[in-house]
């Protein structure tokens, strides 16, 4: 595909769209595709409308999460990713959809970005990372692009939050998503690291079954305190998406 | 009321149905009524048909939660409480019921049971404990009788969780109902007494709001993770019970 004078996807990449936004991602089944946990990460995340300095989202992959919250605010968004291919691929899907002055991608070992964003210095910070620890079984069948999406291979659990809470300034919030059975070893970290849990959403795929996802925040020095947010049910007994979920990705009420 | 021989109701006492169970339960406006929390922890805690030594309620009330539990298995049931006053109308519970041969009452300070009962001896331990520190505004209204059923009297959160490790043996079971804003409390006092998070169950009042109750239970001995189990939802849009709430009430399918 050509977009003005550049060839704007490479290999088995697609223009994907993102309806609730009206935004277009690139996308690569075999190097990064978004799930739906980023999209209700985005969701769950407070992003201020105008002032607040900047939001950095950590582990950005191909940007969908800088480009899903750009439609809520005007504040500026840093996007870090350590994969050039995937930083690569965001850049491009903010040149498509016109948001070279919101949106800045940073390739970047996140373990090396708090001396170049600042310590104590931001208001908002967002992280889908990686779910699985190293040792897992599923990373021999993968490619390097998803193993060091999927694994812990360049940052663990400890090493994004421990960035994050550095990231941030007193009263700042940083949210996350991950897997329901490290939600206490989440919550744990984030206090070891002065980054209270304040607002934690459960998702459910059906009703009638167990949490699969988990999304926390936490406030940098607050006071304990944490409120559970209404259940996120995905999917109805008829395997369709619920009325909650499809506002989210298609914009429908 | 009058039944046999006996006076079976004291002063405001009523004689309430326990549907689903096909039971009956003394209750008293002015002394002690059972809440919906006390029939989901019910549903909640694990609970053996046959074997599995014996079941511990720990702050009984008038006997909700060992009636409730009867209908569903054979082991005995020893329900603990302080109030004399309740002891005793969970003993007239139980006498109308016919339960006398699996229930007894044991009228007592938890802090105390633990010679009695048998440390590392116990299988299962069931408690809703009082919801309030001391320093309560709302302490100042109620009776005695309410005041202790529901503020931290005679027993801290942490007394009782102590207490429930201290009774239960390796893999023996403990299950827990509270408030949201201290369940990381209950989780770090659980771990301090070895009793290991496994399952969460978070009560939702409408399956649009927070959560207002949750469910937890331990194993002591246990390795980590923790399951979240489908959100139970009070209330469906009209404000009626939802299906899964009549069914424990009332055992309507």
């Amino acid at each position: 595909m050509i977009w003005g004078n550049e060839r704007v996807l490479v290999g088995d990449e697609r223009l994907d769209h993102l309806l609730a936004e009206n935004l277009r991602i690139i996308q690569s089944p075999s190097v990064f595709s978004f799930s739906l946990d980023a999209v209700l990460l985005a969701r769950f995340s407070y992003i201020p409308y105008q002032k607040g300095g900047r939001i950095i989202d950590l582990c950005s992959g191909n940007g969908i999460i800088p480009l899903l919250v750009s439609s809520r605010t005007k504040v500026p968004i840093i996007g870090v990713e350590i994969q050039e291919r995937l930083a690569d691929m965001a850049r491009r899907s903010i040149e498509y959809n016109g948001l070279e002055g919101q949106i800045e991608i940073l390739q970047q070992d996140l373990r090396e970005v708090v001396p170049i964003l600042g310590k104590g210095k931001n208001s908002f910070v967002i992280c889908n990372p990686p779910y699985f620890a190293l040792e897992s079984t599923s990373i021999k069948n993968e490619n390097e692009h998803l193993r060091i999406a999927r694994h812990e291979v360049h940052c663990t659990l400890r090493d994004t939050i421990q960035v994050s809470a550095d990231l941030l300034k007193q009263g700042g919030k940083a949210s996350f998503v991950h897997r329901p059975e490290r939600l206490l070893e989440i919550i744990d970290i984030m206090r070891e690291y002065g980054l209270e849990p304040k607002r934690v959403q459960f998702v459910h795929p059906r009703v009638e079954r167990e949490a699969n996802t988990i999304l926390v925040e936490g406030i940098k020095g607050a006071k304990p305190g944490v409120r559970y947010l209404p259940p996120i049910i995905v999917q109805n007994a008829d395997g369709e998406y619920t009325t909650q979920v499809r506002e989210l990705l298609y914009g429908e009420e």
